[in-house]
């Protein structure tokens, strides 16, 4: 029974939660039990954890049949695939000095796994690695993942404290659980079906060293019983920072497993006064599961939370998802694009209040009647920017003559029928042209355009108002006037392994526009390359060079780098801005995406230690090139090549530690 | 409007009637008049026909704009997409001696293109090639595809009658519209995105030459009125041959596009008796629309076929879906992959009619309680040949000892479980161990297996059972005793398309398991391969070598062949057999899906000349190689190397022509 509905979150995997048990041969009933119960799967051991491969009589090798729990047909295969994750051995210990426990444990692992792909189980749990070192384990799992099906292997991991106080580097203790994640996902190749089961304790690292996770593929988290406070009816409850754990995780599609005994004693006869809402199933006075105040807590977090706000609804089939760039300059875009992008009603509302003020500086208000201001929209497409501008003008009691400048000849049809349904035939004259070799009849007081990409240049903005700035007034007004771009590092290993299916370097050279999500920002975004528009100086160049230096808070720990979100914020007109960098976007505006740059190699950044970053933009006279990456870890210099990433750039970025 | 529901094919796109319309620069209306008619769709011209390039004034380029039919916006996005099929220009003639018309021919086709591309239509229709040469027309298709979305253009192709009584290489006149489409989808590189629209025309060819469509991508039919002849009461009808191949097209997902004006002039008042079952639109007093009798009599052709066998409806989403064979051998069978095949009562019980008349045979009825049968299953899996054997035991009243041996250790673990809950401990005695080194305890009377793979020993059951005829009596049985292979040549555009998309040549090594439906078989199938067991000679081998030779009907005409579709059939014990050759395949049983070999390159076949194919099958003692299909085209020898096909297996076919 799901925890409950949270509007526009309807298909989030959270709302599952999960229950962890003991061995049982009697698997039926296990799972009738904990379903009545009120979970919705169990975490449960799939052998009977007495066996040990080097105990079996060898001899009669014919006859042997291991001990699982029960036989394929105990359960339907939708029950097996559905409700239960398999729990391997927790006695299993591959890195142990005693061989024979070493080789007991790699044959009960394999035998383990076999048995739940035969299931078709859709996830096994790994126990937590015993100590420090997990080389062996972490071999043999990889090994296993080779001829995998399509089982999740999620690696139990405590979400212990990492205490700074103590320098790690000097008495090599590793007190931080996210390094030994590190290393065994290393020893892994970040293989995509390796993902991680977090055991919450009672108490939590930092907030930034919590934060890490949610870049990381964490499945599910695991609350123990005796992580739970009480309340004052004598009820379990979680501390403040543990709801907002919690929040974060069904945020982020985390569902939650419960384990562990009860530890809260409740009088049968306050249970209708609890904290619940869900439903009670005990009213046929069957025995209530002794865990279920606990998930009657977690669903009252879950059926807590606000809605997800309309925008997140709106773009929550895009969460994650790789999408190319548009390359407007090189593709003509087709009438799906253009119909969505002009429902943005932010975005045109702001470029109207941007034009409305210029025209109000421009022109007096005793000259309104006799000045006609000439306002030439460039990229007009079907003409959402002509609206808001002749709005504008209306606004304003300003005269306006527009000229809409548009190279795609669909839709310049399309423009031509607007034209004429609005009646503005005397106000705007269509130009069917491409803005780089119009040859202007008059010069243009004010230059409209929307050529900006989710990296604020990476569309070829610069390179096309440079061309249409020739039909701008010397003192004329560019809407936008200026833009900057913006780069984070982040931790994103699910749009990394995306990228990674590729099996190729070509989609390591591109960068993606795409709604992050599971992702972890490690710093403060900075801003990259500034562009004016208009500027006619005479030593004007579009080659930009810049070094950033990201220093990550010291209470995060180390921490693993995928690559780059990508922004942008744009001045429209004085104080009229739009944008995406998260802590300035505007809100409720969805015609941007974040971009991504992936790395090729992730990186790991120690914490103390600044990661620097130089990136370049480099301009042919038809090509251009951004030169952003090359990345230098001390001596060797690896080089991150991005083509594709506008129609003929190139991106490099260059990472320098220490 | 859909013509109407067929059981079972609810989701075949051959339910959907459009009709062919005139240039109006109405779209809404007449969208919304054909809708109304009764249509799903329509196939209009998107630019008015007067239109040329060159008589455009070039001066004032940039206040030009096409004579589209309308803008973008008279229709809504989804109108444009779901139903409006582009129409271009019929005048265009890419392939003119009039250089003028040539280049206005190329301008307006990619004009019209982009348009259509601008729109998101779905499709668009290509005029049919004025002359007999296509190459220039085909070479800006081509070019077009290489960077189109995902729309279709369907080429308009007459399906017309080929004659063979002119010798067509002397007089060089190209009666057979294949041959023009040939040329041109050659031309296209076999683009996936290129598909056929027939014109269905008077006169038919032979039913031979029709066949060869349906294993092209035909998308749509278009039938002429004047195609349809008149019944008894003035209605429009279709002749026999005609309604033949309209069941084919409507089960091979064609959809029909009605053309033309009307020439059954029907009076009014005979309208209520009219043939169709459809729902009449015309009851509120508007005129009928003049192709309504037209797509009624479609309606009911549509309705009158029968539903969709239990069989077909089963496999229907898997048609032409192409999977890699299982490789028991090598690969753990999964609990799921033996519930779906334990489900297939057909096989089991023809099996246990085999059982049943070899224990007849080897046990006369007066030693039925002392003689005890020891029968092995090899392979036993989960069970099922298990109990077929011990039901065919009581069934003949025969005393029956069964070994089980299965080598997967999980089925062993449902095996012990389902021997204790069927009490069978007595009579079953599990072995869990390969077939080919088990150490059997006495030897067997009756050897069972199920190891056959789509093409018989594909799955290496030779190999096998080499290994368990040594724990068989000399005069013990086997069952199956015996099996061959079968290939057959196929135009299968849609598959090899699909094996293409993997753009290597690893996917062309490989046979596929496909339930085969948009193919067009060319010639009856033929034996290859034949193994029988137990077979106790010294001499014996595993290796063959076959000749084959295919003669296509003399009707067909040229033909492509994209690969060859392979079937088996067993003898399971005397009269009981059990297989998918298309002949004689065994009703219901739905283990088996054909197997297809794909061409690296498809091979044109011309009428007349004989397909000669050479196959090998040959051993190594750890490693099994299949040879096949090594292609010789006159001099030169083209090799297609199949890996994959069975664990160790490779393929090669050899065809020699003339």
């Amino acid at each position: 029974m799901p925890l409950g509905e949270r509007p526009g979150d309807e298909k989030s995997e959270s709302r599952y939660c999960g229950v962890e048990t003991e061995f049982s041969d009697d698997m039926p009933y296990v799972l009738s039990y904990n379903l009545q119960g009120g979970f919705d799967f169990v975490v449960a051991p799939l052998m009977d954890p007495t066996y040990r491969p080097s105990t079996m009589k060898s001899g009669n090798d014919a006859s042997h049949v291991l001990p699982f729990a029960g036989s394929d047909l105990v359960l339907s295969p939708s029950q097996w695939s559905f409700h239960v994750v398999g729990k391997i051995s927790s006695w299993i210990d591959l890195d142990s000095e005693d061989e024979i426990l070493r080789k007991d444990s790699e044959i009960t692992l394999k035998q383990e796994i076999a048995w739940a792909s035969h299931l078709s189980l859709h996830a096994c749990m790994l126990p937590s690695p015993k100590g420090s070192s997990c080389a062996n384990y972490a071999r043999c799992v990889n090994q296993i993942l080779q001829s995998l099906n399509s089982m999740q292997l999620w690696l139990r991991i405590p979400l212990e404290k990492s205490d700074d106080d103590t320098d790690s580097r000097d008495n090599n203790s590793m007190t931080d659980s996210w390094e030994l994640w590190n290393s065994f996902r290393h020893l892994c190749e970040h293989h995509s079906q390796l993902s991680i089961a977090l055991d919450v304790l009672c108490s939590l690292p930092s907030p930034n060293s919590l934060g890490r996770w949610f870049g990381e593929p964490v499945r599910t988290a695991i609350v123990h019983s005796n992580s739970f406070l009480t309340n004052a009816r004598g009820y379990p409850c979680l501390s403040k920072r543990h709801q907002k754990l919690m929040a974060g995780f069904f945020n982020h599609s985390i569902q939650i497993v419960i384990s562990g005994k009860s530890v809260h004693s409740i009088h049968p006869r306050s249970l209708d006064s609890g904290a619940s809402s869900a439903d009670n199933q005990n009213d046929s006075g069957t025995q209530q599961h002794p865990l279920r105040p606990y998930l009657d807590y977690v669903a009252y977090l879950y059926q807590r939370m606000d809605p997800l706000p309309e925008q997140e609804r709106f773009e929550f089939g895009y969460r994650d998802y790789l999408q190319s760039p548009l390359q407007p300059l090189m593709d003509n875009l087709e009438a799906q694009t253009y119909e969505t992008f002009e429902k943005d009603t932010v975005k045109y509302s702001q470029y109207q209040r941007a034009v409305s003020k210029a025209l109000l500086d421009r022109v007096p208000d005793e000259k309104a009647s006799s000045i006609t201001t000439v306002l030439m929209v460039v990229g007009a497409g079907r003409g959402p920017l002509v609206r808001a501008s002749l709005q504008a003008a209306e606004e304003t009691g300003r005269k306006l003559r527009v000229y809409a400048v548009e190279k795609n000849p669909n839709a310049v049809v399309t423009l031509h029928s607007l034209v004429k349904l609005e009646g503005w035939e005397k106000m705007v004259t269509i130009v069917a042209c491409d803005m780089r070799c119009w040859d202007a009849p008059e010069k243009a007081d004010i230059l409209v355009s929307e050529l900006l990409g989710s990296f604020g240049d990476n569309e070829l903005s610069p390179e096309c108002l440079d061309g249409a700035q020739r039909f701008l007034k010397p003192d004329g007004i560019s809407i936008p006037s200026s833009y900057t771009s913006f780069i984070q590092p982040i931790t994103a290993s699910k749009i990394y392994n995306d990228v990674k299916t590729h099996k190729d370097l070509l989609h390591f050279e591109t960068a993606y526009v795409v709604k992050l999500h599971r992702i972890a920002r490690l710093a403060p975004s900075q801003p990259v390359f500034t562009f004016i528009h208009p500027d006619f100086s005479t030593t004007k160049s579009n080659d930009r060079y810049k070094k950033l230096q990201f220093d990550m808070p010291s209470d995060t720990g180390s921490a693993m780098v995928h690559g780059f979100a990508g922004y942008f914020d744009a001045v429209l007109y004085k104080d009229v801005h739009l944008g995406i960098e998260p802590s300035t976007a505007t809100p409720n505006m969805f015609s941007w995406f974040p971009i991504f740059f992936p790395f090729r190699t992730p990186v790991c950044i120690q914490p103390g230690i600044p990661l620097e970053v130089h990136l370049w933009r480099c301009c042919g006279s038809t090509k251009v090139y951004k030169i952003l990456f090359p990345v230098l870890s001390s001596a060797g210099v690896l080089r991150i090549l991005c083509s594709g990433f506008s129609s003929l750039t190139r991106i490099d970025v260059c990472l320098f530690f220490g």
